[in-house]
């Protein structure tokens, strides 16, 4: 019998399955806070729920608890004074290995009707997380409503129909018949036992903690797993709540709520190294730093490793057909979130000589100059300003935009901005400087955060050069180009097929190259060093579970 | 427009990826080396086509060839003196790399059309292959024609299928359309390109060559991979003609043929470590021991890793309705090919104070003394024996069968038989021993060849937990029961399950826990030390390509 979760759920399933192999816009989840979708008192609501986590203990039942951690600062000024349990990890492992026995035999339909129940419930709490992951990752609230709420869900949503994609295609029975000429057929019964792998760590940034972390976290969970969460210490909050909740539809549905668990660690403690090499952790999802990351795929050996690492997202300007949509464009992808998406372009290229545009031919220098001042204007007025920009998560970002002043000539300085509603809040706008490709040392690192530069090149066929090997050897998550020339597409394209890199043409709307649509774009390809997995595609799930056969004759 | 070798064989591939959804009997390639099915004059065109090779050079045309090597020596007795093109490694990457973009922009179609046209060409050259494995691994030649030509090419087929299996799932072309509430939708034309990881290692093991290196040659070749294929030095003509025979169908599709090299050597050169760090190889598909796996795993780096490594199959002796049919089965497991496949059984766990059967309760000595009759029987007669022993692949496994007399008490001794036809053949028949449980250093450590164990337990219980923890901390590739009993099958299930291991029961006719039939069979789980793959699954081939989508409005 199925579950009565997989049941409630089934034909959004079915939906989210025809998504990913269709890749057309989907989502069941409204990326807008109205009231209309989500009930009149539902900001205020959320508001309130997340107005009254502050400055208490954020309470799990989860066993093992010994004391408390938790010092996130809100980037918007005040501390956040949530404190959560702190485990002793031996006992925390102790209650997960009991846990799972039982969750491993509930087999498919359960894992993934309790997944798709998560979710749901998730989305109810769209507002209450929007207000944890701004006042933790620093984003406005728009953002932090829809790639905290929503879209987090809609990429949730897809690794479990991922998971299920594979899952289901593994038949529960055979019957294996093999003829013996003129003797009777050799007839075997067979049966496939999905199994999960074991413990799945999901290890989280403080940028997009649900975005980043939701597919991780229900890739494992959907094919039998348990989870660890371990979120960023600077945005624990966002990964708290959904813990909280997939404990509670656990709970309900008869399961040990100790199939996913918190913990939650200090700044100063390396809690994920920790972890990442228990031996019950058989799955890790990681998305930090590349330092970090490489160190994860080379020791966590026990364990499948998945990892988004840093990257120099590049865009290559050949011609365009419309130049101020182009300029405009660019410089909302370098404001929005003040650059602190993995996605947000760094490195411009524009021949040296200039570019054709239908204003006639214009020069590097006026390129640049219009992108500067296209930055100017979006930023110029601070009340506006804000809620495109948001916060900057941490102050390495600041002493960052900082020292990158010495790195080319300023095309437009970074100031800092007083937020109207909240004076204590990081506001930066972005730097965007100017330089050469002579020193590629300098252009071809990630400058994590609001710094970007145009880089004069000897033409564009040395832009594409730059651009596949900034991808292939420092990695990248998005290539963007504008040309009108066919020619210059198919040799942009090829570049970013070798370098296995996503690449936009000629965004001039409102679709900017620091998007990725859930059911539609593949985030991340796994081919080149700034990730070595996709969110979400079959290779995303298939290795976290196994098939287990038994076979007697009939 | 469809590439003709994929037009030629789509209805073959329709009926693989059908097969591999439904797991019954099924295979396209004949077992029986019949003249019927090969043409009358298949069987002498094939051994005076390997009998040609012998004693002189292998030609290939790869680049970078600077000297010879092959020193491969039949475990019937003669050497082979087939010398093979030895590569400057530089000059034949350099090949390779030369031979990619153009294979890359091939796409699936003509990848998978390419894979399958070398499984039919492969297919008529069964007999040729079916000698050259013989003479290399020591299989009789049953066996060499069966595992070594159709088995594998099963399961190189099976392996394009699940490759085939996962592109087709990726759309071409997407149209993304999203509502803009009373505003004109957002439109977007996206395009999937599904992109190769580079080059492919395969480093071949020397009892079964074809049947474990099909699976991985043909899933990174189907998913647009170059291949270089590092044969054991023991066993390099049967995969030197499968490199011939690639090569010459890449030729006639107007690829260049180095898509798919050979690098043969020594055994005294260490070529698969240098080999396998590479910065071009991208996949490594590896048969061979834990050591030299498990040194891949942590040192290829840059490299997917997949290995089939050591493991210590078990049996579960707790009851049976057919006393004899399961030790006659038993013994036949044991004698077939020496014991030397990874699959063939070693520990076989009998409660001390015996089991219920039809005869009565038979005693832990009499259920061992019947195996060791039936081993006994089985190998009475070298003209039959040899032709189900085959000879022994090196002389490691002679001195291994020597060593391993002190390690319990005799039941049946292992003798040199002399082989009617080829008098320098390396003939053992197997060695079985008795013991308890207690020292388990003993009986949990892989002794490669015709050697195991009747291990006395206290009682079923006991068995179970001893293959449980057998199987998850030394690996296994296959557990086997026999129980009259409902509750002890399910509990030899659970323990199967948890260990992540493929389970028989009650095997007692023409069924062997040794066989693996492809498309219905999992050969390893990938869930415990003794493989971290399973050949095939999704998972085996979803991670080795990539996909890269383009973007653009419409």
């Amino acid at each position: 019998m199925s579950h009565p979760f997989f049941t409630r759920h089934q034909a959004l399933l079915e939906q989210a399955t025809e998504a990913i192999a269709t890749r057309g816009y989907w989502s069941p989840f409204v990326e807008m806070p109205s009231p209309k979708a989500y009930g009149e008192s539902a900001n205020a609501d959320g508001r309130a729920a997340f107005e009254a986590r502050l400055g208490r203990p954020f309470a799990l039942s989860q066993p093992g608890t010994v004391g408390e951690a938790g010092q996130e600062v809100s980037p918007y000024g005040m501390a956040l004074g949530v404190r959560y349990p702190k485990p002793d990890l031996d006992r925390l492992f102790a209650g997960v290995a009991q846990a799972l026995p039982a969750w491993r035999k509930a087999g498919p339909e359960a894992w993934v009707g309790v997944s798709l129940e998560i979710l749901q419930r998730l989305n109810r709490r769209s507002f209450e997380i929007a207000y944890a992951v701004m006042h933790t990752t620093g984003q406005a609230f728009m953002m932090a409503f829809q790639a905290g709420g929503p879209h987090a869900q809609d990429r949730g949503l897809e690794a479990v129909a991922y998971a299920w994609d594979e899952m289901r295609r593994i038949p529960r029975r055979a019957l294996w018949e093999k003829p013996q000429g003129k003797n009777e057929p050799l007839r075997m019964e067979k049966q496939y036992t999905v199994v999960p792998r074991g413990v799945g760590l999901v290890i989280g940034c403080c940028t997009f903690p649900t975005w980043n972390g939701y597919p991780g976290l229900f890739a494992s969970l959907a094919t039998g797993n348990a989870v660890v969460v371990k979120p960023h210490p600077g945005a624990i909050l966002p990964l708290a709540i959904t813990v909280e909740v997939a404990r509670e539809v656990l709970a309900e549905a008869g399961f040990d709520p100790d199939i996913v668990t918190l913990v939650a660690n200090d700044p100063s403690e390396h809690m994920a190294s920790t972890l990442a090499l228990r031996p019950e952790v058989r799955l890790i999802d990681f998305t930090g730093s590349t330092a970090n990351g490489d160190w994860l795929e080379r020791n966590a050996r026990q364990a499948q490793v998945f990892t988004e690492k840093a990257g120099v997202n590049q865009i290559v300007v050949d011609s365009t057909a419309d130049f101020k949509g182009m300029v405009r464009n660019i410089a909302f992808s370098l404001a929005l979130y003040s650059g602190q998406m993995c996605t947000a372009p760094q490195n411009i290229y524009v021949p040296k000589d200039g570019i054709e545009t239908p204003e006639g031919r214009l020069s590097f220098d006026q390129v640049a100059a219009a992108i500067g001042e296209a930055v100017g204007k979006l930023t110029g007025d601070p009340a506006k300003a804000v809620e495109l920009l948001g916060a900057i998560q941490n102050d390495g970002v600041v002493q960052r935009i900082a020292a990158s002043r010495a790195l080319g000539e300023i095309v437009v300085d970074s100031r800092a901005l007083v937020h109207p509603e909240f004076p204590g809040a990081r506001v930066h706008t972005p730097l965007v400087l100017k330089t050469d490709a002579s020193d590629e040392g300098k252009i071809m690192q990630e400058l994590f955060g609001p710094i970007s530069f145009v880089v004069a090149t000897e033409d564009t066929a040395h832009s594409i050069a730059l651009a596949r090997r900034g991808a292939k050897e420092h990695g990248a998550l998005t290539l963007s180009a504008y040309t009108t020339d066919d020619g210059v597409a198919d040799a942009i394209r090829d570049a970013a097929e070798d370098a296995g890199v996503a690449l936009s043409f000629n965004l001039t709307g409102a679709v900017f190259v620091n998007q990725s649509a859930a059911f539609s774009d593949f985030h991340a390809t796994g081919a080149n060093p700034a990730a070595n997995a996709s969110l979400s595609d079959a290779a995303f799930v298939a290795n976290r579970f196994r098939v287990v056969q038994s076979r007697s004759h009939l």
